[in-house]
């Protein structure tokens, strides 16, 4: 049907999406940019929103397409979009931070951190649930130069592999040799944190720690250079203080984000060391005062990353450095997925496909 | 009596100090100096020491004499010490960071975290609550060239000045024009942070927060630019939202450390800021996981200061840049100036006169 | 006449500006903001421009209008420029670093480093010296909420009072207690970069160097506390030894840009220290290597200044922190005006009122 | 003959070295340490010392023994060497920076550039062309706990393989994925270079640059990602622009440091890029100030390198993550040595092995 696209809908908190014929968007502002969507990834955020859970955080008027990891192909332009920068045909992958460009944060080059962000399939914008996407800027787009990346390798690089990316950036310079990092929790964004620590790293060693041997098997394969089963170990500090000849972790990122990996963080940190925290599972986190103060430990909040991040990340990706991991769903399968993903079935990213 | 000294020392937990005759030190390494003590500050630190709390942090063998906050004249030096840096009748502060000098920490300029670290008055060397103090290494003194110097204004630098001088050297970066800082807690830490917050804060606005309007008023000596009364104030957040324009505070430098301080610092926290943490009186604080990503936070623990920090601090005296606001004690009345400082009653740093 | 304005308009290299009557530009697009001219302000740059030295590095379509130091009152803005943010009546500084939005440095937040830059005044966008200015993006502008500033104090902020700002930024870090900083050249840019010096030093000591007995008592209002005449004295490095207790100048700001400023700041340049050059009118300095190499000296070129940047130096005018030097004159005395500065009979800044 | 070592030494500038039988070091001062000297590096500025070209500079009391690259095993130990940290039999390299342990530089770390320095073979201390060093302090040693490390693979790291790892931990924060950075000059530091641009370089492209084929081959052997021929090429700046995509590069290390090489590192330098001069061939070099000016260059010198750089450096070689390439030589055929390096023709680093 012309004019028609197929979008993944919310209707009703709580209920499967429904696929649903809608308009197709069409341009009328100068910088937008249509994009037939190639491939939107599968976030926990999304469970998160569809049942309800954010409804007091996000407020959204329904029916809603969600989805903010997206990758595919310029359609259409606006007026002002330059030729020679992006046109119909080019690959791109969608930056899904979308701020205002005016406040402090977008102008120092942090629009993630918009106090007016407006995000994809998280704001009044519609999302990547749908064959079609419109993008309010080409300055929200990253096209992709190489033949060899395909859509489902790209969509994940948007929030899933930038987010890792970010945090590790935030803490380069405590790393380098004789320095030791923690991955905590090797889901969606471990897998990446991993590979980016062997690469910024600077010759650090690499600890990958989470609670599954199948998710440590992934990142061994990912190159770290130490797994640390949570679950069936005896005293972390203890196994910690041996594996690092007693100079315990500078730097961990915590992926999962709970009072528990916060306390197991903290009780393995060196001197000096830093607690990224990028997870969200949990509400709370406790810190010691007294060894915060004496041993001047660092705890940063990071959130996504930033378009020139995203930049990086899809350049090392180019370069065929980084390995991504993902299981793909069509588009009309997509309630099966969401369901698959609640349950901890699927392994490494689910990515949709129109 | 030639040969005998004068000390207060700890020769029980929890009783009053006793004031005893002892071996005046004498110099037997190469580096050593002898300083003949003029001022020796006292500090929450002593109390918690004195009282037996920290027996099992810090064992000591004792009796032991307290105090880390020195500032006197050098009486003798060790055959090493360079003539044209240190020499006899030279007024000096005493870092009191006393560290190996070969570990990463004191290799890298910051020997007050040093893990092998031995403080005068919190370790197995005696401290400064005495006629002299005998000094590992000249390179632990900072000599005072202005003669206006006294050094009752120049022993309270070396901890209660030094420390927040150095937090807020941590997050000088973030500070500048249209900024916004706040000082939690104005006691002895406090009334120099709010100093330094305008002269490190490149016009940063300066908000002074405590529970007495005392201390406040201290704090507006001091230069702040605006007052908060936590106790009489009936909602922080609103308050601080009305006064900044809405911005918050993009720094807050935390004296007190205690769960409700660190609570009342994040809730007024903007995106992007920091929380300092200097101040020792709790055992834990709560960190919100969501909020602290979502908008960046960072948390920092500070130590103290190390010597090139204690060099800077002295110079803004020497420049007559920074006041001190204490009461003297005689080295006799020891016991009583312990006693007010436990019940709250000095006003500024208590300075004990050998 | 309606639909008419007046600009002084380049019509060949060379010759007396030409006061044309033109027709008044109409928003097309839907960022763009139409500005009625408040004041606009007269650069050493134009006068190269002017002349035509310029004519290869940027080639201009003439007629064209200068000016790139533009503030004035929002007369109509186009559909996308959101209401609460900039509307009809606003008084504005223009940010000249106009850049694409989507090269690395404009999404850094450096936007006056874009690669494809199209400055007003300096491109094929027409400038400041005229009744209107058509401005591509309300992004390019920032409204002054306080009612007492005026555009003729404005105006020079966007460049002259700009510069310097970045420039100090940059070497922020090096500043503080007992530390010095040099400022040399004390023109439009020199005045502002002493305040900022004072503003930003930490408690550094501000040296104020120039050939000029006038510009230095200038300095000397500005704050300065260390006055240099390059022309009468005998030996700058003595002098600059004597006066630094030996340890010379950390950082120098030079707003002069030649052969010889750049080798009288590194003669007298600390261990570690900075040179920063933002002036231009040599062509090119010469490094001494093993000086460069002993004490890891470090020298800088920096670039007008960034958006948040020129929000900063805002936010300090508003709160009466700085002070501008500045001369009046009428646009119809364009060529007058040109003919002073010259001459360098032009005290502080040139503006013209349209 | 017991009482005696070996030391080759300048008797005269310009003359060949001499083997004499000079009284073996005593130890008197209780942080000395007496080290058998395992291996000694022949360095470019031996040759300079010995030549007496630096006789101006770096005036010595002749006879002296040369060499500041040194590595060998713990004889003896002063009274207050902590024996937990060093003792007899330990195998150490001799970090050479040795400075006053006070001063400005000494107390943030930074040794090698103390003012007071006195470096072993070329202050009043002799160096290690000899059976034995007297070294003042244990603080200037780095024990090796690898039990595969052997002192001619140890010495070289203390100088060469040292500087140039100072110069790219100073530039880490510009690299990163998509950026370039050129080794210039694939001599005694150039190889080293290449290998820490790599480690360092989070995901940058190396680009080596030299003018001998042989060096470049060293360079691809050393995991460089392109090789420049400076001496073949026709067009570097269209050489390079080519190669990275127009991006030109982000970082030089220049080992060479002549005019020359200077010009040629600023002609291929991308916006906002540095050049950091390690060399010191030449005596000035050319900045053109409007190109350093618009694009942001940044230019830094680096000396040597820091006591916990040292300790990178040598994690980095327990690790077998840097390869080294050297000759050995016996100390008696020092004189050959020098005589080989003056012709260009030892391949690596060239070792004295007493």
């Amino acid at each position: 049907m012309d004019g028609y696209i197929r979008s993944a809908r919310i209707h009703e908190y709580n209920k499967p999406l429904e696929l649903d014929n809608i308009y197709k968007p069409v341009i009328s502002r100068d910088e937008e940019v249509l994009v037939k969507v190639g491939a939107s990834g599968l976030c926990h955020s999304d469970l998160h929103l569809i049942s309800g859970e954010w409804r007091n955080i996000i407020p959204l008027n329904l029916p809603k397409t969600p989805g903010h990891e997206i990758a595919g192909w310029i359609e259409e332009v606006g007026t002002s979009v330059p030729e020679n920068i992006m046109k119909p045909g080019d690959l791109v992958a969608v930056f899904g931070g979308w701020g205002c460009g005016w406040c402090i944060q977008c102008k120092s080059g942090d629009e993630q951190l918009c106090a007016f962000a407006k995000w994809p399939g998280l704001s009044s914008f519609d999302g990547g649930f749908s064959e079609y996407l419109l993008v309010p800027s080409y300055r929200f787009l990253v096209n992709v130069r190489s033949s060899e990346v395909v859509p489902e390798n790209l969509a994940p690089l948007t929030d899933a592999g930038l987010t890792p990316y970010r945090a590790i950036k935030k803490i380069k310079s405590i790393l380098g040799p004789g320095r030791n990092i923690g991955i905590l929790g090797i889901g969606g964004l471990g897998s990446y944190a991993v590979q980016y620590a062997k690469i910024l790293g600077g010759g650090s060693k690499v600890f990958a720690m989470d609670r599954s041997e199948s998710k440590l098997e992934l990142a061994s394969k990912c190159g770290a250079d130490h797994l640390v089963n949570l679950r069936s170990i005896d005293n972390l500090v203890d196994r910690i203080r041996a594996q690092t000849g007693g100079k315990m972790l500078d730097v961990i990122i915590d992926c999962v984000g709970t009072d528990k990996t916060f306390y197991d963080s903290i009780s393995i940190l060196a001197k000096g060391g830093c607690v990224v925290i990028v997870g969200l599972f949990g509400t709370a986190a406790k810190i010691p005062i007294a060894m915060t103060v004496l041993n001047e430990y660092k705890i940063f909040g990071s959130l996504w990353g930033n378009y020139n991040e995203l930049r990086e990340v899809i350049e090392l990706l180019n370069e065929g450095r980084i390995k991504n991991h993902i299981t793909k769903f069509r588009l009309d399968d997509v309630n099966e997925a969401i369901k698959l993903l609640k349950e901890g079935q699927i392994i490494g990213r689910g990515v949709l496909i129109p």
